[in-house]
């Protein structure tokens, strides 16, 4: 069985000083991984043109797929274009298709003319195969090189994506017969790693040698993945069922979903299913379970809506909260949020709502209610139930735990569990 | 001038399958190059003895300085510390301070009897330094080979930030004696990228040879940074206050802040500094004004709370949509934002309002609405002003970009441009 190996290579000063978080090459291993390619590294270098080719000859002798992303751009800090025509020998030509496709973009889209610096986006080595862009101005390159295949995308995202999609993944599937990589992932709530790992323990030292486990902890929850790779797909898809099969066995008080989901999505299902909806009522996560809910296509069949609550003279007047609940057990109180949950549930006149109220930090925390504590409230028609957390994280990692762990209770009220 | 380089390495198999988006090295790197070390590469790798030894002895033989994060967990995937340990010749020892730590987690905080597991969390290599973890459970190490640092720090985002805050950088900042690395930032809105460097072209083809102009694009706005480098702080803080103020002329028409700072942010400051509050109206966007107006520090001063409309029953009931505009003109609309800016202005009884409405997509489009249009309304006392936008992205980016271009309405509106 050859493993067919790639290495991805991503390309911009912004990334060595931090000031992008690089999504892109998770995407691209995503992508790599699900056709049974293995991403053995993935290296960022500035715009430097002795660390490109540096980085390129080590990933071109070690792997027979390299893509890289970025440096594509019509600046002068983008010079991946023209070291590639070095380094492969080309010559530059103008690509006719590019070149329509930019000035219907400029005449179409801009509604502006374009300048030479538009022109040369769609000039490219003669030594490649163009990967003709739908989504911009930059086309995507194939350079072909000791039976290595090296890819080079834009670095613009939405970009980048539709080229894998549309031109690597399927030019990479007919190039390259390769062995099966498949996965089998679960998400756990309620429990932590260590003790899930103790839990599990028998089942991780019995699994077969090509099945590994990966724990995935987030948000206060935990993933297991099972990958499996073999030769022979069915017999690895059947054989990575049965051990999938005894893991949910193993951690059934604790499984959330046997799928690849989100806690949101997971919800979101739930309630597709049951043709149910629910309202939101949000003072310190300020809108951001709202937009959990709402992210994913297809959310207004069960999201209605919601109030942000950030001022507490929005808690009294939009959702009904006593001054003297206010005055007495304050805004984060068992008190506030089952208020919260119960008037933003009958005013919107959904079948469940969900309403949290805490301290996210770094201020605004008192002796009784120290940093990090939050109540979260849920309730459907006939009841309403709360729960108090306290979270040991910065601002913004407190929201994000905060808006998973409100809508696991959700869920838990949806199954009859709380 | 000696330059001080690092790499970087992230650790985990869940980076290469792409199923988690690297963030900590984008933030080691911020962290680096404050203090004028210069990353030169980041390298992501599996949990892979072999694939981690390589990168290790390259990263060595490379750079004075090699940060690792990842794979220091209790549990059997996390190899990197008896790794860390054969590689440096030790052997495991009890870290006594950090097996107290552990003790006391799990008795004040987990309020549940520690297992080996954890126990094993206190085990280092005789061979390192110990980097005391406040934040978790992992503690940080610090070997050194051959005149390089090598640290190796937790994967879990907050404590990997808490170390190289309060360990890692103050040791760095006293063991190495380096050249500065200065950076100043601007952001404009309005142009596109290829525009602009025309604009500027005289000035980036004038700048000395030891500063750097770098473009950084994102959600319909460009970002402008200079770097320069050199070993009299002062005097590079000195040239580049000249060469920013230049940059800040011709760009004056566009300029958003001079500040390294989001958009949110901008208007946040803008609006505290004026004593002024806003509420925000959202059908498409579910939520993600309010977070990004609410995610930082010290936003209930200026952020009173808001209105998720999500369906349009909402829009009618709590914002005062006439059902006649909803059947005649429809929810995406200008009669529809508008209303909508106006009735949460009024209602939270705020100085200005946001409101948006639009199509984010997959599907919801019509002939004449096609996916992507979005309208965004911004209200005052005095007047409403609305503005039609026409996405071209996924639902993801199509929602963050009218977060961003929305709150920068409001900033024209509050700084009297429209």
């Amino acid at each position: 069985m050859a493993q067919i190996n790639a290495s991805i290579i991503t390309i911009g000063d912004e990334l060595l000083i931090g000031q992008v978080i690089d999504t892109n090459s998770a995407f691209i291993a995503q992508s790599l991984n699900h056709i049974g390619i293995v991403v053995k590294s993935r290296v960022a270098v500035g715009d430097d043109k002795e660390a490109i080719e540096n980085a390129l000859n080590k990933a071109i002798s070690e792997n027979q797929i390299v893509i890289l992303t970025g440096g594509l751009g019509p600046t002068a800090d983008d010079i991946t274009k023209p070291l590639l025509n070095a380094f492969f020998n080309g010559k530059m030509v103008i690509h006719e298709p590019t070149l329509k496709h930019i000035e219907y973009i400029f005449e179409k889209v801009h509604k502006r003319p374009m300048i030479d610096r538009n022109r040369k986006q769609a000039e490219v080595p003669d030594t490649c195969e163009v990967l003709f862009n739908e989504t911009g101005t930059a086309p995507g390159m194939l350079f072909k090189k000791d039976g290595c295949f090296i890819f080079s995308l834009p670095g613009v995202p939405h970009e980048m994506k539709w080229l894998t999609e549309n031109k690597v993944i399927p030019l990479l599937k007919t190039s390259f017969v390769s062995h099966f990589v498949k996965h089998r992932t679960l998400l756990t709530a309620g429990i932590g790693e260590s003790f899930l790992a103790e839990l599990i323990l028998d089942f991780e030292n019995a699994i077969p040698s090509f099945i590994k486990l990966a724990y995935l902890p987030n948000y206060g929850m935990v993933r297991l993945r099972l990958t499996g790779t073999g030769s022979d797909g069915v017999a690895l898809d059947k054989i990575l069922d049965e051990q999938f099969e005894l893991l949910k066995i193993k951690v059934a008080d604790y499984l959330v979903t046997d799928e690849d989901d989100t806690m949101e999505v997971v919800v979101g299902k739930l309630l597709k299913a049951n043709h149910q909806t629910v309202a939101t009522a949000e003072s310190c996560t300020g809108g951001y379970i709202g937009h959990l809910l709402s992210k994913h296509a297809g959310s207004s069949t069960f999201y209605t809506g919601g109030i942000i609550s950030y001022d507490n003279r929005i808690k009294t007047e939009f959702l009904d909260v006593p001054t003297n609940i206010l005055q007495t057990v304050g805004a984060v109180s068992k008190e506030a949020v089952e208020q919260m949950a119960i008037a933003v549930r009958e005013k919107m006149n959904t079948d469940y709502a969900i309403s949290v109220s805490g301290i996210m930090g770094p201020t605004g925390n008192t002796d009784e209610k120290p940093l990090g504590m939050v109540w979260v409230g849920v309730a459907n028609k006939e009841k309403v139930v709360s729960k108090v957390f306290y979270l040991r994280f910065n601002r913004q990692r407190n929201i994000e735990i905060t808006a998973t762990q409100a809508i696991n209770l959700l869920r838990l009220l949806i199954i009859n569990k709380i």
